[in-house]
């Protein structure tokens, strides 16, 4: 088997990719007079045969939303606009992640109504639900194009904003998913107003997580404003979710890598027990709520680790509390919960990369936690959590 | 239901996400001395954990090649090379794509070995083991690395070097699948030579196609060398196949939509046809057969469409039948075939696009196709198919 003399030749070739996304803030939009939905679908050329869409509508969002399926089904009921074929129900919340049976069923409605790559999925829905209808229509016909509109504040400042989508395989969250950008965004305040206030707050520890990571100022906007977020002024809610959509979107255009193809994942700042602690709990502990416990929590060891002040800590803490999240969970005491750490290692590939904070606003990369100092961190968060 | 006098804000962000295509031509690169797979890995770092590695073999490939197993292990049994923590066989052929277990195995077998992001996959096959692999991998972790080995002329000149992957649904080719760029891919032509002749001619059906749209040039060379590769001198087939990879590369890479963003796809000369023809024959057609008639057929076609002359038509199909490829398929007749250019188009996304040719090495896309032309293309071809 040794290599006859023959020349080894090797081709190497770069190229760039252009994405372009679209975020949007309305309210209203399925209005028969907002201009949103016609202003979307402007480019689409006249002498072609009108596109279809399919539609995937949060099943919870539906419950507490009974006119949604008409609503749609008017708004787009205009020849210029893509023909609703189909609209299906997708079970809300974690649900929708860990039953394959949601990616089966839109394949099946993608290929029974034809759509094709010029056509469309719409998706209305919580965070979990738009990732799983993203992981479907990202993968049918190698994609077919999709517009999120994000049902919750947790999708509306974070998780839509996302070029990511994934589904749960083997206990593990997002173990199978693929990067793409959706044609557009659309936040629409009011789809908000029909959310239980547990699902109003929790959306807000992602802003809170952004804030201590790289915007101090606005974390002071924040700050100010949690009290009246908690009551549900939209004149408080509305510019720090705003806000913090923008830093995401800013984030993933122009951090360099957009589609994670490098090792630092530096927007994961608390995430790491956070993904620990959903599973943990069977997903009674929803996202957000278990960010805000991991914001904590890695706040907590960045101060006993020597690299954040009392009072910052407190200030995070406090914000925390007073917009209605969590700051502690038992689940913290578990050993499962260190295991985390490894299963977090191994989803980012190769090395751990956990992000502390060396002031509000400094993120700071670190490669390693001590194991003493996380208990330390723990028992802080337990005794200092509001009764 | 009308909106309120609130601000509709809109943020756009364009962003590019630059990719790495390596192509590598080589004889013997398990040998071992051979420095390929040295080099291969030679940016990893030292002081991490060594990587794992699932590898992937396309069953028909291992069945002639019984020491394939104990060549790889021995080949990656270094402190510096990853560790192949499973090797698994995989159904050669379009079973690879249509069985769904494939993809499941792969998923199981990622997370049981714990193979992350800097660990990868490598796949030693034909086209169709490389995309259902290719699948599996690249939604793993939303994409584990792959190196792919293809193992087949087709594979190396053509499939292999793409950034598609897919698997097979409702009966549909592709009908589910992702773009994903491997970190490498390494053509062995020594992996050809236990194929058999119908599978070493097939794969030729690709330098003719690319030929016919692009390179005159590379005609002349494939028309001068036909019956020497059909007779399997690698001095006469190397190059061709270098050559045709190289074209197909650049294409991607330069041809300034590599993930297909936009409608045409002038690299599917002779595949509207050549799709139907495999599932219409259950795929005992061959891909790289399906495409010799259908590359036959869309070169008829020009021809009676006004736009090629009769002396360029011989040329293409006498070719093609020297390389011992066939010209003609009696499934032509069947009104399946007319059902495969609606299913093409769909697949394309809204207006069908076909490639036809304005001479050799002249592609030109046009968008409609007349029954009767092409009635009269697939007679002109049974009439003048070889004995």
């Amino acid at each position: 088997m040794s290599p006859k003399n023959i020349t080894t030749t090797e081709i190497h070739d770069d190229f760039d990719v252009c994405f372009t996304h679209r975020l949007m803030f309305v309210r209203d939009v399925l209005a028969s007079d907002n201009p949103m939905i016609e202003e979307l679908f402007a480019s689409a050329s006249n002498d072609e045969p009108r596109p279809g869409m399919i539609v995937a509508v949060d099943a919870g969002f539906a419950a507490a939303n009974p006119g949604i399926h008409d609503a749609i089904r008017t708004r787009f009921d205009r020849d210029h606009l893509p023909e609703v074929r189909e609209i299906l129900e997708v079970p809300g919340g974690e649900a929708a992640k860990n039953d394959p049976v949601v990616i089966d069923r839109m394949l099946e409605a993608i290929e029974r109504h034809r759509i094709d790559r010029r056509s469309c999925v719409a998706v209305f829905g919580g965070g979990a639900v738009i990732d799983a209808v993203g992981f479907a229509s990202s993968t049918a016909h190698r994609g077919v194009r999709l517009i999120r509109f994000p049902t919750t504040v947790l999708g509306q400042l974070d998780a839509a904003i996302g070029v990511k989508n994934g589904v749960n395989r083997f206990g593990k969250k997002n173990f199978v998913g693929a990067f793409d950008v959706p044609v557009a965004v659309i936040c629409d305040e009011r789809m908000l107003e029909t959310l239980d206030d547990r699902r109003w707050s929790e959306g807000f520890s992602e802003a809170v997580k952004i804030a201590c990571l790289q915007d101090a100022t606005f974390f002071d906007e924040i700050e100010g404003a949690a009290d009246r977020i908690r009551e549900r002024d939209p004149d408080a809610s509305r510019p720090v979710i705003q806000r913090c959509a923008e830093l995401h979107l800013r984030h993933i255009a122009s951090g360099g890598d957009p589609f994670e193809r490098r090792e630092a994942r530096p927007l994961d700042f608390g995430h790491w027990s956070a993904h620990r602690l959903e599973s943990m709990s069977d997903f009674t502990r929803s996202h957000g709520e278990a960010v805000a416990v991991g914001v904590c929590l890695d706040a907590a060891y960045s101060h006993f680790d020597g690299r954040l002040d009392r009072g910052s800590l407190d200030r995070i803490v406090n914000t925390t509390a007073r917009l209605g999240l969590p700051v502690f969970d038992p689940l913290l005491r578990e050993q499962g919960l260190i295991d985390g750490l490894e299963e977090f290692r191994e989803h980012l590939g190769g090395r751990l990369t956990v992000t502390l904070l060396e002031g509000i606003g400094r993120g700071v990369d670190v490669h390693e936690m001590d194991l003493e100092r996380l208990r330390r961190s723990i028992a802080h968060l337990e005794s200092n959590a509001p009764a």
